[in-house]
Order: structure tokens, then sequence, then C-alpha cells
């Protein structure tokens, strides 16, 4: 909102006003340069929803800005925070086959931590030290970082590890990587969420007491019922209860004893667990949707600010109603150095909506709609091998007419061919009642079948070019299954025993199924568009089990082994006793020992079990025998967590879906196109009109790019060339179309803020621009 | 929507048209009274959503329609569903208490299904016959109707009952009831949401088979695996872990054997719990959303008709553009026999804003918001007790005055003392530590803390008076919480050891603090709102509770006991030894036999064990041990019937309160008011003219009714007095403003659509009154 480091940037028609303050170079075409640098900069930060008061301010600033704002940057980051994260594989509670000695460890912890002290100073320069420490999330990190540095040298000198509870911590690292935005959007969304859910999960251990009270009342006098001898009992208990996790077997001995007291348990559940449980989702969801939508507003109105800055960078002086297309080109440089000039162009074009030479402010703010189409030359050929040299021409041809009736055949029943192996490899599992399940000789259905798909593979890919075939979703998984199943056939065939897994793969091959419906497609393809935010969820999920497992491992490493807990009411669990009867070896297992957290993997999937819920109590409880009371404490608050990120988890998918399927149903007939598609065409002259410009300031790779265009042109005698920009729809795009009408609104209502807040600043355009221009370094020289 | 039974009336001033055609009586005064009846059933249909093609359509109807139409009527229909469904507590497996010969349940139900056939014959009489057999519900009722008898005298005839699931349906009988509307819509609701749902179950189910295979392939060679051995135990296994059931024990053996085997089970409950489980419920949602909404707009549309058809009854052919209060408050006697004379006239006052004589067309469209209205005269008194006589009235006063500085601590800090007796009930209850729970003497913090509430109750009483003080839901409650504590100490104090329950009801006290917060307020508000909606989703859970419960029976009862499972893989939850070990016998009871069928209270608790899911597979695997494996059957669609109706149940109450959510976000400061408020003022001069309208029809009660409020106002000196209409605001007020711009979409689309329908029908009014006014009775006889 506010920006530091805004400039109002007056130019005449060659030079920009910025160049005007500038000591070692004062030609006018590196005064743009430093212009179009610095409007990519912004628009970067309104895409990334970086605030702008980290803008950088000068010179040093940008050039550290620069350095810190680039893919081997951000690697070198993630790479960090996963060492440090993965150290604790390797240490004291270490996975067996990857424990190290505590020198190597430690070593490893300092040479990270060092890394990290220099990325943190990296971005100290760029930030100016009173933005550093004005900033939350880094000065946290920072305080992280030095109890780290100290506790990884104290562990060193002292060459053993102490409790380090604050491993935990290490989180913040990965958390803090460019790559992991998602992930810290969902965390606040998380912390933001909370307050609600707090409230009504105070109600719910509100009657949880009541109810406990009441319990220990009406049940304790009865001494053949454990669950609710004490009021400690009866809190732990009914708390489990809301689990359901000892649901029948809490109510048995009351019940045995007096029919009637089930009516207890059953007021209890439907109160805490269908009532009040719902009461949080709707809480949550009603919360996350509200959210949602604050959140979009605040990045919508970031991104106009955004564009607004980049504008004001890009205008002349003599032409302030605009930005034409060599500025709008040196932008471009900066902001997509990979962009090459056809695409620019059309970039270009798509945003000048006016048909003039200069694109306007109200065309501009279109830019990050437009600027991530992909342009291709619109196909007037007839089959995708016309380009091909003429034998192989005739060939494909043949092959593509030929067989038209077998390829008819399978387009239109393929699904059935599905259903019938579907049903096939159903009935042959079920014939194989135990034995040996992989036999010698590969049977025939599976080669009649695989023939099949072969078959309708390569006739679809002759038919449609295999780059078209290849970029439908569904057909890459058509051609990943068949591909999977012909490995399959091949460690058959040459009994590659440690290959067999492949041929288990094989029933996946009936997901083809679901493309038959229409409502499986639509629910796919949102799970596609869900994909990556539900990856960051999962690993906000793994954030908190991660710290936890640290936690877990601290307390309770090697506490639990086998019949440890004889003493306690899971005993049975825990029981591993190998009986001998008559000659016969008898082994029973209680498995529940393997659930420890002697290593972070097994306390991964402890903590998952946990999260699943069932039967939780029984590790609980193992472990409480052989602890203290209080460890009941950390198995509850974890629990309660993954409460909170499971429920958020479930109102995500929730609003996502309703909010696709509100969409779908509002745009009936506009939904068949997946995705954003726009058609501009241009004529000879303008290409022509371009190669002259790119000529003048010498750019040799655009303009052979721009003259093969004119060179095809020519080829097919046509005067101008059809181009479709395409690009998939993003829930943004969703959201605009949505709150359209509201969108208008808050675009008038933030104008209006803006300026009662900056009477004079905005209006009149002064020239305080405080970005010295002297790096050399480009953008697009850093990247590449 | 077709008006089967339309009559345009046409009327002068002191006949309607209705009269033209009638042999017996062809005094005006009783057209009009056919008329207002007719409006009035009319109105009563909208209100009902009674489709009109149901409208009576001639004299011979009529009567019918007024016989079945009241409350006796309805009375009887539920008792008899009540004895028919209350018979399978006595029945072959039945209660033990309860348990009656054949020959007197059998005699029993006939009798009840007798007055069915009754009923139904008064229907049909009502409906006709065509109309009958095109109503679907009643043509259902009549074949279950048709079975039950034959297999009542069949039984009865052999004097044994055979395997008679058909009992099953006798559910029909109660959700037809006029009371159980509710249900009836709730029943069309699931059934609606139920093709998206099956879509989403059948990915769900793909999905197990696909890991069932796998599952197999991969864990059947390990021998110790139970339960992978083969594919129909993998498929049972899978199913039971999409409900968590036997989660971490199914993992074990695996995961023993091979740590990375936990990948399988993780993935797979992603995929299935996680993912499609909560699609499940989005799906859900969505579709409820969009029912309810289709639903609102359709009830909206079906009382606009119901308007319609009324207000043309009503009007009089010299004045067609009004409703006069004469035939309105002859609409009222019909419509609503029990309002006053005054709350009449103040209705038609609210109703009419053109303040013309006559209500318009437009005006009468607000006929249901207003008519549910309850009136009384705004105090302008001080004090509730200015009414009572004058020594009575010194004492309050002075009580009133007297303690007023108790009053104002207590109303200040009353929560702060609730909130201590909630620390101290706990911190008690947590002393003692087993022994005798009930003390031979009150304990002293009982005393004070009751005294304490006894005396807020006393002030605010006095304060407010009973009638306004019981008139707040949370005053109600405080007086019957402070009543039970009350009775409590009687119980202590008189050693009644059987009422000693109320003792352990004091906790609920606690429950006052949530007086506090907004958040809770509006959540226990919505609560009580929904209440009625939650009170008939609990109630269609318990009709499929009934008819799984009868099921049960005839399968499964008897099947499950003690020890009775030995040889199946649960045995130990169903074994029940007397060990003697030294001199003291010891009793190891697996209590699973408890939860049997073998009657309908026990199959009930079971049917509930099994919807919490915990555990069920246990009590699965008991039954089927002991029977066949397609008792699985039962289980697996049990637990799926659940599922859809508790995914319902959640969407509900997600809908509700995110609507109730969206509702108070969107009317932030029009909150406030708990209700419908409206003020109409009316003079003195109004009340003697309506005075002298009635002496003219010689109704003597409403005359005397309405001379009280001019001696009222004469005794206060007013010449006018001020009204106040208020009700509670219903689910359709929101609604109404929720939809507020879409609403006049639809009233438009409606006209359109009815205009093209009815080119001349409608406009020219034709006298086809096919009503014959024949039977005196009238709808207010008929009620009291």
């Amino acid at each position: 909102n506010a920006d530091g480091g805004s400039y109002d940037a007056v130019h005449d028609a060659s030079s920009p006003a910025a160049g005007d303050c500038c000591a070692q170079q004062s030609s006018a075409q590196h005064n743009w340069e430093m212009n179009y640098q610095e409007a990519a900069i912004y628009l970067q930060e309104g895409e990334n929803n970086d605030k702008f008061f980290t803008h950088p301010k000068n010179a040093k600033a940008l050039a550290a800005y620069l350095f810190a704002h680039n893919h081997l940057f951000y690697l070198m980051e993630l790479s960090t925070a996963l060492l440090l994260l993965l150290l604790s594989l390797c240490e004291a509670p270490a996975v067996p086959m990857l424990r190290l000695g505590i020198y190597v460890h430690a070593t490893l912890e300092l040479f990270a931590l060092i890394v990290v002290v220099f990325e943190l100073s990296m971005k100290m320069r760029w930030l100016g030290f009173h933005t550093f420490i004005r900033h939350k999330r880094t000065m946290v990190k920072t305080c992280v970082l030095f109890v780290q540095f100290i506790e990884a040298i104290v562990v060193l000198v002292r060459q053993t590890s102490h409790v380090r509870i604050t491993r935990a911590l290490r989180c913040i690292f990965l958390v803090d990587c460019r790559y992991c935005g998602a992930v810290r959007r969902n965390l606040r969304q998380i912390f933001q969420s909370l307050p609600p859910f707090i409230d009504i999960l105070l109600l719910l251990l509100f009657f949880m007491v009541i109810f406990a009270i009441l319990g220990f009342y009406l049940f304790s006098p009865n001494h053949s019922d454990p669950y609710f001898s004490t009021l400690e009992n009866s809190l732990v208990n009914l708390f489990v209860l809301l689990t359901t996790s000892n649901f029948p077997d809490v109510m048995m001995p009351s019940y045995a004893r007096n029919p009637w007291s089930c009516v207890f348990f059953i007021v209890y559940l439907s109160i805490e667990l269908y009532f009040i449980m719902n009461l949080l989702l709707a809480v949550v969801f009603d919360t996350f949707n509200d959210i949602e939508k604050r959140k979009f507003k605040s990045l919508l109105l970031h991104k106009r600010a955004a564009i607004q800055h980049a504008y004001r960078l890009l205008i002349t002086k003599q032409r302030p109603t605009g930005v034409s297309f060599k500025h709008f080109e040196g932008l471009l440089r900066f902001y997509k150095p990979r962009m090459c000039a056809r695409e620019r162009y059309l970039t270009f074009k798509a945003l000048n909506q006016s048909n003039t030479p200069l694109v306007s402010l109200k065309d501009f703010y279109n830019f990050y709609e437009v600027v991530g189409l992909k342009w291709k030359a619109k196909r007037n050929r007839e089959h995708w091998f016309d380009d091909l040299p003429r034998t192989a021409f005739l060939i494909f041809k043949v092959l593509g007419v030929l067989p038209f009736f077998l390829f008819f055949i399978l387009l239109c029943f393929p699904d059935t061919v599905v259903a019938v192996n579907g049903i096939w490899i159903l009935v042959e599992t079920f014939m194989l009642q135990g034995g040996n399940f992989f036999p010698r000789n590969v049977p025939w259905s599976y080669i009649v079948f695989l023939t099949i798909y072969g078959v309708e593979l390569l006739l679809k890919t002759t038919g449609l070019g295999p780059v078209e075939y290849l970029s439908s979703g569904w057909n890459l998984f058509d051609f990943a299954v068949t591909l999977f199943a012909f490995l399959g056939l091949l460690a058959l065939a040459f009994n590659m025993e440690p290959f067999y897994f492949i041929v288990v793969l094989r029933p996946l091959q009936l997901l083809r199924l679901f493309k038959l419906k229409k409502r499986y497609r639509n629910v796919l393809d949102t799970m596609f568009e869900l994909f990556p935010r539900m990856a960051s969820l999962g690993l906000t999920l793994l954030i908190f089990y991660y710290c936890f497992a640290i936690v877990g491992m601290e307390f309770f490493a090697g506490v639990v082994y086998p019949n440890c807990c004889n003493t306690s009411t899971v005993a049975d669990s825990y029981r591993w006793v190998n009986h001998t009867i008559g000659n016969k070896t008898v082994v029973e297992e209680g498995y529940y020992y393997l659930n420890n957290f002697d290593n972070i993997l097994n306390s991964f999937v402890t903590l998952f079990e946990l999260t699943v819920v069932n039967d939780w109590y029984i590790i609980m409880e193992g472990v409480t025998s052989q602890t203290t009371h209080w460890s009941r404490l950390y198995f509850m608050i974890f629990y309660i967590v993954t409460m909170v990120v499971m429920t958020i988890i479930v109102a995500f998918i929730l609003e996502a879906f309703v909010f696709r399927m509100n969409y779908t149903r509002k745009n009936q007939d506009s939904e068949e196109d997946n995705g954003i598609v726009l058609e501009k065409e241009i004529s000879k002259e303008e290409v022509i009109g371009i190669i002259e410009l790119y000529k003048r300031s010498s750019a040799a790779t655009e303009t052979s790019q721009l003259q093969k265009i004119v060179l095809q042109m020519d080829k097919y005698g046509q005067m101008s060339t059809l181009f479709l920009g395409r690009r998939s729809r993003t829930k943004s795009d969703l959201s605009m179309k949505m709150y359209e009408e509201e969108i208008q609104e808050w675009y008038e209502e933030h104008a209006r803020k803006e300026e009662s807040q900056t009477p004079s600043q905005e209006s009149a355009p002064t020239s305080n621009n405080s970005l010295k221009p002297l790096s050399l370094r480009q953008r697009s020289q850093t990247v590449i």
C-alpha cells in the first residue's frame, strides 16, 4: 500500500526524467534501460504480492535485489533449508542406515547456517537496515538462526547432542523460501481462521467438561467401569470419544449394567460430534470464504498499483497518454527475458484495444492477464505432417487414411475395451486365490489388450500428430499407462522379478473409464487445477508434522518396545510373545510397538496414524504408561492442530469445488473451452515495421526471428497471419468473472481512498527519482 | 400450477357471482361465506405447498376436505402411524417387558390398518378417484396398506409370525402424516441429492477396487497378513479402512515386514478419505444449496399463485381494484378462526399500505408475511404491575426500587458468579476421588450459589414482570436451571435418592457463560432457529434406522451371544469367561455380544454404533461369522445410507450457518432486533367504525372485545393507540432479503410464462364456478 520507493517519472520523448540526476552516464538509452528495469521490478512485485516498501531504493539495493531474485539464489535458499531439515534423518535418534557422527552432522549444520547468514546479509543489503528490522518474518528468521548457531556450536564443543527441541524451528527456513510462498499464504490463512475456530473449540471443550463431570457422577459407582473411575479418566476418555476412537468400548461396561446409560453417550456424541464439530467446519468454511475474497481483493488492488507504478515509468513527457511499443518491448526484455520478439509484439497488440500506436493506462491494466498467453500461429494446414519432407508425408497420409475403419471402431468403443479389460482383470485376480501370482508365461489376455491399446495409441498419434496428441492430459495418461503395461510385459517375458511391480499397476488403466462422464471430467479437471494448492497444503501439514516429530523424538524416542506396557490398559496391543504349542511356534504379535518415535521416518508414520485418529489412544496410552500423564498433552495438542489443518483443508476443497461449480452454472454455454484464448492478426507490413525497429537497436536474433515469419507468409502467399494466444484458466480468472460487479466498486473505492490520501503527489508528477542508474547488470543477464 | 378448481369470481357489491348458480340458498351473505372459505383454503394450500390440483372441486369434496384438514384428524393419522411403528416393540423379537401375544398385537395391527383405510377413503372422497390415483405418495401408501393387511390376516390365521420384512414399510404411514411434512421434504431433498452423490460414490468404489487388487498382489505373499489373503478380504478390509475403523491394524503386518508398505496405505487414505470423501461433501453441499434455492423459488411462486386465487375470490364487480375490510375479515374468520377482531383489523391495516379503504393485489401479496404477526398494544406504562390493584402495586414498587444496588451488582456480574461456581464445581468434583458422592449434608457452596441465583431470578422477575421475563429464551433457561438446582437441593435435604440425578445436572448452569460472547449468542440463536429442521432431519434418520432395524431383527435376531464367535477374527470382543484365580473370580468380559439385533431397542443402539462407525467391523464380523458372508452387504449398505444422510445433515448445517453468517454480514447494522416488528396506530374513530360493522353482522364477542379497547383509550385519555406486531424471523425472511434482486426476475418470468399459457382465461373473468354452496359447516366450527 505505502510505496516507499515510488518515483513519478516525467519523460520527454527521447530521455526519461530518471536520467537527469544520473552521474556516470547520461545517455538517454541507458536511462530508459533503468526505467524498464524498475518497471519490471514493480510488475514482479505486483505479481508476487511483495509489499512496495521492500522495493529497492538505490543502486546498491538494486544490485542486491537482482542478486537475490533469480532462480539460482532461490535454489540455494531451498537446498539449504532442505539440508537443514534432512539433517534430522542423521542426528541423534537417526534412521539406522543414515546415522552420521556428531562431528559430521554438526559441521554440515554449521555450513548450512553460514549459507543462511549469507542469504540474510544479501537481503539486508537489499532492504536496508530499517526495512530489515521492520520485516517481521525476516526478524524471526534471524532470531531462530542465532539460536541454531549457538546450539550447533555447543553440540560441536560438547560433542554430544543435548535436548534440542529448537530443531523444530528449522521449518522457518523452508517457509521463508521464495518457492514456498504458497505455504506461507496457507499458514497465514490458518492463523487468520484461528479466532473463530478457537471460540467454537472452547464450546466443544466446555461441553466435554460438563459431560465429564456428569459421567463421573453417573458411572464411577460402577467398579467394573474403568473409563470413568476418576475425573481425569473421565475427561481423557470423553476427549478420545470425541474422536470416536474408543466408542462402543467406553459405553459397554455401563451399558451392560443399565441399558439406558446409552442415552448419555448418544446425547454426548450428537451434540459434540454431529453438531459442534460440523459447526466448526461451518465457521471455518465461512471465515475461509471471507478471507479468500479479501485476499483476492487486496491482491487485485496491489497488482493494479504495481501496474500504475510501471506505467508511470514508461510514459514520456511528450506522449503522456500511453506507452509506445518501443518502451513496452524494453519492459518485456526485463520482465520476461525469454519471450521472443514475435510474442512481445503480439502481447502489445493484445493489450492495445484502441488500435492507436500507444497503450493507454486503461488497457495496460490487463497486463497480467495478457502476458501469460502462449502465442501460436493458427494452423491453416490439414495435417501435422504437411511440414515433413515429401516421402514421409506420403507414408503418413496412407497410414492415416488406410485403417480408417479400425481407427473409427477403436475411437468409438475404446471405453468398452477398457471396461472389458477391467472386468477381466477383476475376475482373473479373483480366480487366483493364493499361490504364485506371476505366471511364468505371459497370459494371452495381457497381450491382446496391450495390442489393442498399442494400436489405439499409434492411430491416435498418427491422426493428431505427436505434439498435439501429448498436449492433452488424458492422452498423456493413456500413453503412460500403455507404456507401463508394455514395460510390465517385458518384465514378465524376460522374468525380471524386481520389475513385477509394474504388472501390479495394470488396474490403473481402468481410470480411463472416467473420461466418459462429464461430471468426472469436471471433477478431475478441477482436481488438476487444485493440485498446486493441494500440494502446498500438504506441505504445510508436513511442516507441522516435522515440528511435532522433532518434539516427539526428543521426548519419546525409545520408550515404546515389545512388551513395554504390560501394566497399562492397552497391554495387548504391545504384547509380543513366542508360544511353543507342541512342536509349532506361534508368534502372538501386537504390532503397536512399531508406532514409535525412534527416528524421524517412524515418527512421521506414527503422526499419520494419529492424524487418521482411529485407535490413536492406544499409541497415546502406550507412551503415557512409559512416561508421565503429561505426555497426553502432546497427543491432544497434536489432535487439535491436525483438526485445525484438516478442517481448513476440507474447507478449501469445499470452497474450490463449490466455487467452480457455481462458475460452471453461471457460464453454462461458454464452458467448453478449457482456457483463455485470444486471437490477433498481424499483417506483413507490421512485421516489417518491427524489423526496422529492431534493426535500429541492432538486435540480431530478434530480427532473424521476425524475418522467418515474413518468409513463412511469403511461402503461403498470405498478407497476414492469425495468431492464437492461449493459457489455462486460473482461479484468479474465475474470481474476476464471479466478482465482476464488485470489482468495479473496489476500484472506485480504492481510487477515492488514494486520492484523499495523496492529494497533490499523484496529480502533479515531480521528478524525485531516488534510484541512481549505476549497475549495467541487467536482469536478463542475471537470469541466463 | 394447474388450478383445477379455479373460479373467477365476478361480484357485485352485495353478492358475489358464486351465488348465482346456487340452488338451495340464494342469500348474498351465504355466497360470500363460500367465497371466504374457498379463499382461505387457497391460502392454506399456498402455505403448506399443497398442489392446486388437489383443491376440492365440489361440495362433497369440500366436506371431506374440511373433515380431513383439522388437528383432530391429523392427530388420528399420527397416532395410528405411531401405533403401527410401536407395535414392533411387542412383536416376535420383542422387548422382554413388552411382549404381547400374537393375537393381541395382530388385532391391534388390524385395528390400526382399518383406521388407515378410513383415512384413505376420506382422502379419496376429497380428491376424487382420478386425482387419487394420480397422487403418487397416496398410491404407494395404498399398496403398502394392502400388503400389510394381508400379512396381518395371515399372521392371525397361522398364529405365528413369519419373516415380515415388509414391516419396514410401516414408516410410510408416518411419513405421510400431515405433521411430518418436514420429513417428507427432507426425504425428497435426499433423493434429489442422490444422483451426484452416486457418481462420486462410484469413483470412491472404483479406487477401492483398484487398490484392493493392488493390495492383494502386494501383500498376499505375506502369510502373517490376514487382511489381504484373498481378494474378498482385501476388498472388505479396504472398505473398512475407508471408515478408518481398522486403520493401524490393517497396516501393521505388512509394515512390520517392510516399512515402505505404509506408502500404500497413506496414498489410499489420502485419495479416498481426505480427497474423495470431501469431494462428496462438496458435491452434496453444492447440490443442496441449489435445491434450497429452487425450492424457495417454487414455494414463493406457489404462494403468490395462491394469493392471486384468493384475491380473485374476494374482489367485487363494482370495486375490482381491491379487497375491502369486510371481505378481508370474512376471509380471516376462516383462515385463522382464533384471531380476535382487533388483530384482524390490525392485519388489514398492516397490509394496506396505500391508506385507501381497499387492499390492492400488490399489497395483498404480503399476506403471508403480515398474517403471522402477534399484535400487542405498545406499553406506555412504566411498570408491568401498574395494572394490578393498588396494594400489590405498592409492594412491588418498593421491591423493585429497594434492592436496586444488589440488583445492579448481580446484573453486572452474574457471569462472574457463574464462572466462580463452574470452577467450584470442577474443583469439588476433582477432590472427590471415588467414595460416596452424595454427601448426607447439603454442601454450603450449593446453598450459597443457589441463593444468589434465586435472588437474581426474583429481582429480574420483579423488574421485568413475569411475562416479559419468561419470553426470553435465555431467561427461561436460567429459570429452568435454577428450578432444577432447587429441586436438587430438596432431594439432597430430604435424602430422596431417586432424584439425585437432578444434582448431577448442576454443571449445566455453566451454559450461562455463553451468553457473554456475541459469536456464541449467534451460534445458539441459529441453533434454536435450526432446531425444528434439525429435529426433522433426526426423525428422517430414525425412519431409516427403523427400516434397517426391522430387517436386522428379521435376519440377525439372536445370532450373537457371549462366546459366540470363537472361530472368527474378532473372538476377543465376544469372549465372556469366568476365571477363578486363587479364591478370586475374575470376569473377563468382551461386551460386544450386547450389540445385537435381539429387539428393536437393542437394534437402534447397535445401529447408532454403526453410525458412529468406530469398530463397526467387529459387529459386522461377529454377525458374519454366525451367518453368511452376505450379511456384510447389510452392514455396508447401512454404512452408505447413513453416509448419505449424514453428509446431507452436514451440508444442511453448513448451509444454514453460512447463510446466516452471510446474512449477518450483509445487514450488520439492522441485525440487533431479533425478529420482524411492525408498528401501526389505530385511532378511536376507526375502532368505533369497526364496532359498527360488527354490530351489523351481530357478532357479540368481537364487539365486546373492541369496546374494551375504546374503554382503555378513554381511561388514559388517548385518541389513538400504537400497536406493535412482532414475529420471529424465519429462514424464508432471510432468503427474501438475500435474493431480493432475483425475486423480481422470478416474478416477471413467472408472469410472462403465465400470460403465454392462459391468454384469454385470466384476462376475461367468466363465472364458471363449480363449487356448489351446499354445506353450512364452516371451518371455524370444525376446528373448535
